[in-house]
């Protein structure tokens, strides 16, 4: 199969922490077109088993494939712990996840080898983040914690409040009593909760937002494929957005967080693909 | 079609919070067998459109007829709201919801006709509490209040925390101004938080847990269609328990509310229904 270097990416999430990964994209890309998916019927996957994220990202990726996409971006952690390395066998797209860019980013960034990963119960439970940041240097420990009600507070929009520093300090006590001075934010949520979390674990601790790191992976990975769009046809048509529910309420979220007009997000049926 | 009197009865939610109004059907129906299934896969329901949430009850309906259910009872205040008055007409069977007989039982208990409903966005923002209390009782005011947070901090086991407080504090001022003396539990997971709720709102505010009440309904509809169970191959069989994933941890916290050892329970593909 011969790619079509101005085909748009596919970017998938749960839901809406996705697009904290879109958005480093379209900062640092802005020649790609971008298909963004995000499961808003089936949200959170951060609870649910490895079968069913498996099950759910193949649905998704076929339906990214109806859109002829170039790549794949798996905007999710926990479907990128789960997930990322059978999809992969079974592609023949290039496909990356957020998991390896912010490992890489926390090995090159700690000073005293204690790293500290925070996530849903799925992420964290599957040990990837260890497994990585251990094959990349084996002298580091990394201390995991699930942070199950983040996604459900920034999902309150309670960004800011005192509720959700009381809750993060509680989160990330047993981290600070293990002296990390790097932490992955190992859920696409969570940096909208950046500044909160600064505050809590204080300025000597490192804050690794594998966003940023993914949108320059994938800039890599299709500059090697020689993929990387001209911006033919970029401007007519350069994001797409589809959900499984809630479309209008995706929207204004969207639109919020995103540096750019969101006009119009489309509701299709996952479970058909 | 002839229903069969020994054939057990379906229960349905999106996940956990249903034992709340199965253990109820246990307790004062205990000759009954109750085939229970738990989307959790697909759980929270709670921030999902009617469309979904009536696409997905559709499914559990269709699972339910295979296991030869006799009734049916959705023990999930949100696609009681979304989808209840479209599959009472689609079935041939008996079925029920949670909202009716709270609804109800509060218009039984107010004193000074004003009535809060707490529940997910789906459900207050459909307005069915509203809808039903008005029926019954023209003079009543109904206030209603979506607490996103409760069902997550119940899956986290925060039932009886100070942060847990501070949040019911918040949700609940405003119903409190208004100066409800009754308080409708409109989701399932609630009466796990019962005792923290009746703390923050006082001992003047009666609390109405549609729970016992729905198992009091399913008893005198049984009762009306000659479907009481004679407890028959009760013994033998007496409760199932399904989910759409993560059957053993919904097995456990199963085992942990309901007065009788959950032995198994099984994992299905709800999807294909």
């Amino acid at each position: 199969m011969r790619l079509d270097r101005e085909a748009p990416v596919g970017v998938f999430d749960s839901g809406i922490g996705g697009l904290t990964v879109a958005r480093e994209i379209m900062r640092n890309l802005p020649s790609e077109k971008i298909v963004y998916f995000g499961d808003t019927a089936r949200v959170p996957y951060g609870s649910k088993s490895k079968d069913t994220v498996l099950r759910y990202s193949r649905q998704i990726i076929r339906f990214l494939e109806t859109e002829n996409v170039k790549a794949i971006v798996v905007a999710c952690n926990t479907a990128s712990a789960f997930a990322l390395s059978e999809i992969q066998k079974e592609m023949n797209l290039p496909i990356i996840g957020v998991i390896e860019a912010g490992a890489r980013v926390a090995a090159e960034t700690t000073m005293n080898k204690k790293v500290g990963v925070i996530g849903t119960e799925g992420t964290i439970h599957s040990g990837i983040h260890e497994r990585w940041l251990k094959s990349l240097d084996q002298e580091i420990t990394v201390y995991g914690k699930p942070c199950p009600l983040f996604v459900p507070l920034v999902e309150e929009g309670w960004l800011k409040d005192p509720v959700t520093e009381e809750i993060a300090e509680r989160y990330l006590r047993e981290l600070l009593e293990k002296e990390v001075d790097t932490l992955i934010l190992g859920c696409t949520h969570y940096p909208l909760l950046r500044s909160l979390i600064q505050k809590v674990v204080g300025p000597e601790v490192k804050l690794v937002n594998p966003a940023y790191e993914t949108a320059l992976e994938l800039k890599k990975l299709l500059s090697q494929e020689n993929l990387l769009s001209t911006g033919r046809g970029q401007e007519e048509f350069p994001y797409r957005f589809y959900v499984s529910d809630l479309a209008e309420k995706f929207r204004k979220f969207a639109d919020s967080i995103l540096p750019y007009d969101v006009e119009k997000t489309k509701k299709i049926d996952i479970e058909k693909y």
